[in-house]
């Protein structure tokens, strides 16, 4: 008899490996951090201390957040439907101007709750006081890959960008070798950074071997404005400057030409992909088919709250299958595996956490959950990946594992307190009131 | 101390009447099948045999699906992805000639259960074996407008057409002065339809006093094949036959140009908007900004769930929100309570059942439902419409009353056995699986 610490029984497993291989009836088991079996057959000869139900419903890699501000959850809603420098110059600055290390940590918790209770097991961050974060996501077991955002000008954390040099370096040296967290460095975009910034941040990445991420080519005003300073379109900036490259992971990427899309191919830059932020701002429709064509790694985000306003990455699958099926006249853009494969290894791949997740196969982390597919909006199930991508909602997961944790339990989140996050997150939203209003 | 049937408390009640009034702190008394008294204080001089607790969420009325078939949620997940013509040729139009009462009976009873816990209370439907739809709705305890599809070839239902308008007729009879129920006369579309068979509708139409319901305008074909006909783009052709009224209701309306607008707002035709498959098919954006511009009433619909595929009209609002955002690259366009209106308010004007239901106002009909608000994912909540447009999903939706009749208990459907009504579900898929490999 083989001793293994959870067994997730009785489903469909949709392991998302290379053959995108399903195990009707299957089983899983896992073995402190790791995944140690997977199978149909022969569950007799494993012993576990919990088992996990799956009751007929789909077992499969936790999903990947390629890109959010988490602490941005409590903005949510806070303005919308504006303009976007009026959005930015009356409600976002303004109150960024004032936020703090508790409102990061609260914030994030808050988003933590949210991303584990819809699926999510891995995010990539993006924001100020990072350190806070990182002390969130590890509370509530998240797998995370984080960076203290880098600008011009002086930050409400760290003050002048060489101090958020010595920050992000201080994070990557404590967080090395984590079992669940990773840093990047994380030069904000193009219009906030100038070139001697790029490349000092490029310099750090490449030195301890760690991701740079970027928000690239978002808006039409941020081409129009690189392009007015620099005589460049935004890729041939950052060729230009020697950072284009395999550890570049790309936020939005909306307004690339052919010839960016070959370069950024060429040079191995990975892509995120935020459909819902795009639309909602009004940003534009990044050409992913055309990236998938040329053989670019392409992950999903949901951007931050202030922009979508959840981060449910069920409903971003949808609007990614959906949005790119209307705007190329073309309903057979984007099909459901494909874009499932997105949110998952794919998704892994876009942060260079392959080795560690984004699919169910022996070895790798267990990052798992289980998808309640008793639901009316669920049944009847003739195929999987359409019910997951165009039927499902977070909130149909049922059970989450974080690198061997059990995280979630019958849609209860054992990790962090959520009556408590939730009155945190209401007391910090009274204060932003108050910013605003003075 | 007046005496009420049930009472819901103790949660933000927005009314979405022509103030868009809202009552924090909010109660609403129903007695019998309607709305008695609506206020934030003397909640002591009211006695309810039942008492609803909101715990501080929202109190809405309850939505309106404008346009779906719902039986065909039994072929959700059965075929996306494709071509169009390979869709209706090779998957949907080889089943629907098999299909029978009982599908349609089963498919109806899913769609209700998976309608009532997403938050809608209303729909309007058209498909085949439409007496067997009604039953379900009832059984349900749904608002319905409800209508026999009617074309040019001899259904799987009735036969031929003359047959059609005898069984729609008994319906009309049959349901006239139905608490709940509606009849309307629906042809299919201007490419399924002869001129005769439209001129024969409408009368019928107009003679019972009951609306007109049909596909319009709905792809590039569709348009192309009418010119190519009649010489006539779809709305001339209509108003050549003079059949454009204010008992019109035109579903998805994508292909629209300036002068078809004009005419519509100039006829009181009403619009049902159907975003996620006009998304899914790659049919088109619909106009939805100009037609409001004009003073069109506009409703929103999921359409069937073979080309969605759900019922949920929190994530149609959602997607209608954003696509017309990125589509006129505006992100002022559709704002949150715009679009929320379509889906109660406005929807019920586009159904013609505004006296009835889609506001919380005194004299209306019960038609509410109750929103958890304590979720992360609605944590904080800053704007209750942003909140409900951007960030809820349908199974946020914790209590339905439908007419009077409380419907759904803390997620526990009250008037259908779920357990039952997915079992069936599942066993008539695998006839459907069994139609196909025939």
């Amino acid at each position: 008899m083989e001793q293994v610490d959870i067994i997730v029984a009785n489903g469909t497993i949709l392991t998302m490996d290379d053959k995108n291989s399903i195990l009707e009836g299957g089983f899983l088991c896992i073995r402190g951090d790791a995944i140690f079996h997977l199978g149909t057959k022969g569950q007799d000869a494993f012993e576990a201390q919990k088992r996990i139900d799956a009751k007929e419903g789909l077992i499969l890699p936790g999903l990947l957040n390629g890109h959010t501000h988490a602490a941005m959850s409590l903005f949510r809603g806070l303005a919308d439907d504006l303009p976007l420098m009026e959005w930015l110059n009356n409600y976002i600055f303004p109150v960024e101007r004032r936020i703090d290390g508790d409102f990061v940590y609260t914030g994030t918790r808050l988003a933590c709750a949210e991303m584990i209770m819809s699926g999510t097991t891995t995010f990539c961050d993006m924001y100020l006081f990072e350190a806070e974060a990182v002390k969130a996501a590890r509370e509530a077991g998240m797998r995370c890959l984080v960076g203290e955002v880098l600008y011009d000008f002086p930050s409400t954390n760290y003050g002048p960008i060489e101090k958020g040099f010595e920050y992000t370096e201080s994070l990557i040296k404590e967080w090395q070798d984590d079992p669940i967290v990773s840093i990047a460095v994380e030069p904000h975009s193009l219009f906030t950074c100038s070139p001697d910034l790029l490349t000092t941040a490029n310099e750090l990445a490449l030195e301890y071997g760690v991701p740079m991420v970027i928000h690239l080519a978002e808006t039409q005003s941020e081409v129009a404005e690189v392009k007015e300073r620099y005589g460049k379109n935004p890729i041939e900036h950052l060729h230009s400057l020697g950072i284009l490259g395999p550890h570049l992971i790309a936020d939005h990427c909306v307004h690339l030409d052919s010839k960016d899309i070959k370069r950024m191919a060429e040079y191995g830059v990975r892509v995120i992909h935020n459909p819902e932020s795009n639309m909602k701002l009004a940003s534009g429709v990044a050409p992913v088919p055309e990236l998938l064509a040329r053989g670019v790694t392409v992950g999903l985000g949901t951007d931050g709250c202030a922009s979508n306003n959840n981060l449910d990455l069920f409903t971003e699958m949808d609007m990614a299958a959906k949005l790119h099926k209307v705007h190329n006249m073309d309903p057979t853009s984007m099909d459901a595996l494909t874009v499932l494969r997105m949110a998952t290894i794919e998704g892994a791949r876009a942060l260079g956490l392959e080795r560690l997740t984004g699919s169910l196969e022996v070895g790798k982390k267990a990052d798992v959950i289980v998808v309640d597919s008793q639901r009316p909006h669920l049944t009847p199930m003739y195929n999987p990946y359409s019910n997951l991508v165009y039927s499902a909602r977070g909130n149909d997961v049922v059970h989450s594992i974080i690198n061997g944790r059990h995280v979630m339990e019958d849609r209860n989140l054992l990790t962090l307190n959520l009556t408590e996050v939730m009155a945190r997150a209401r007391e910090e939203s009274l204060r932003v009131k108050e910013w605003l209003s003075d």
